[in-house]
């Protein structure tokens, strides 16, 4: 094979209960890259299209690219990476770009060698992605994005990645408004010690969430999928937030939160109806707030990045 | 029916990763209470035996004695109430002792009611009980006093109580070492509050141990049953703990933590034998530090407090 294509998809991190452990992944909206073997050995970007032009297309400055030239260093390959990058996910959205770009280049350029690694060991290649995008490696886009589903990271070091069952027919929306985050303020907002009283009672929702998984049981999830620890503290710095959730549950979401540390939105419902009808109340909802958008309505990607060619 | 006794298990809350959330019963050790109709109405204790003499037989000072004063104040009954408590549990153990004081009370009381109460309507009187013990109604000892197993109480308000599957063949150890803990350093050590990074992980602990054992994973339940929050600020408050905690795990515990808030330590096993042997070597490592203790294998109690006649 000379070449492969790979679409990896979008993610949502912490998942109203999981801060910094849960994510999972969405069919809808994703990056697809490209990589082809080069006769020079290194690593080039040849091109970057899509949502997100301005980034840059020196691999070592570039996410997609530092990953594969850690990768090479480490394997030696007797040939070059040539990447096209096109992204579908918007740039600091919350959606998980950064781990769309580092993952999708891995599997890609897996695909090309004589002996692929496993993708528990091209994790620890994304995560350093992660750690060069964000200054930290969390693991919590990537996962969903490398293995697909919901999962929870539960150790980073050593590396232990669980998936979590999705109840059938559970389908996301996901709404992008369109401004940015000063991802400064986003961070600090969490730089405070916390009550202990508030993390027992996130704990009980995170738990309930997880048993609500396991057993399929849908109003368990709903009232256990709120986030009493760091959307309270985040939501003042995304404007239309609340009135989007508002909308989402008042339509009938399971439940709805931040995605990521946002900007964008998203929300649980089961059956693609009725996540069609939340979307279109919280589009109207931002729109309302003097903001536009973008949304998709999405199932939830069980396989992870993947080869398209 | 004129006379109805009870058991009412010993439990162990917090259970390293869901403090105050968290709680499993005990078959080995409990309370027994017996409550027998009097012609009179009203509650009066007639006798309290067994390890705890020093309880106060005025019905109104006593856990037991008040959640019945409550009960009757609500169901009028055209009778009276006479307790008798046989304590099994050690008073000031961490072993849930006044859970099974107003738990066993209210379960006996009810089943001489014509109509008898829900074990859900039962549960609110009981997080009555603890809250004149305690100070505040917590519900990670009642709810697994009243229902077995091993339970999460994910709200107060409204009460939800879910039950999390045990594992087959597990088993406990526990250990009460013969002194009494200072609680008001122990609840002091839990005032400050905490940053997030501890919180981050001990919610993947939280998770990866429920989502072990919805999957009968030992393994993963062993790496998660871990308490990177509660336990450093308490342990040294414990004499004794570290050493029996080395003893358990490195006799082949699937974890060892503190029972409550002490000073009591429990342990899980796989299988009665191997819950056996690591007893025997936390009893050792007790002794060893200068203490005595009582100690106890026991299975997870199933059925909650029952009905003994």
């Amino acid at each position: 094979m000379d070449q492969a294509t790979v679409f990896a998809p979008a993610t949502c991190a912490n998942v109203a209960v999981g801060f910094d452990i849960l994510g999972f992944a969405l069919n809808a909206v994703g990056d697809t890259l490209s990589v082809r073997k080069t006769k020079e050995p290194g690593v080039r970007i040849k091109e970057i299209t899509g949502t997100s032009e301005i980034l840059p297309l020196d691999p070592a400055l570039n996410v997609s690219g530092a990953v594969l030239l850690r990768l090479s260093e480490d394997v030696t390959p007797d040939f070059g990476f040539e990447l096209s990058i096109h992204k579908g996910i918007p740039l600091g959205s919350g959606m998980g770009g950064s781990a769309a770009s580092s993952v999708g280049a891995l599997v890609a350029a897996n695909a090309l060698l004589e002996e692929p690694l496993s993708r528990n060991e091209l994790l620890s290649y994304a995560l350093l992605g992660e750690k060069i995008a964000s200054g930290s490696p969390h693991g919590d886009n990537v996962t969903p994005c490398l293995f697909g589903g919901l999962t929870l990271t539960r150790s980073l070091d050593p590396i232990e990645v669980i998936r979590i069952p999705v109840p059938d027919d559970i389908f996301a929306v996901i709404l992008h408004p369109h401004y940015r985050l000063d991802t400064r303020l986003s961070r600090a907002v969490l730089k405070k010690d916390l009550p202990l009283t508030e993390f027992v009672a996130q704990s009980a929702n995170l738990a309930g969430f997880i048993a609500g998984c396991f057993t399929q049981d849908i109003p368990l999830i709903s009232r256990s999928l709120k986030d009493v620890l760091i959307e309270p503290r985040r939501a003042s710095l995304l404007p239309g937030f609340f009135p989007a959730k508002e909308a989402a549950l008042s339509s009938g979401a399971i439940g709805c939160s931040i995605s990521g540390s946002g900007p964008s939105i998203f929300a649980w419902a089961k059956g693609r109806r009725k996540a069609e009808e939340i979307r279109e109340k919280m589009v109207s909802a931002i729109i309302q707030e003097g903001l536009t958008c973008d949304s998709w309505v999405s199932g939830i990607n069980l396989d992870g990045a993947h080869l398209l060619s």
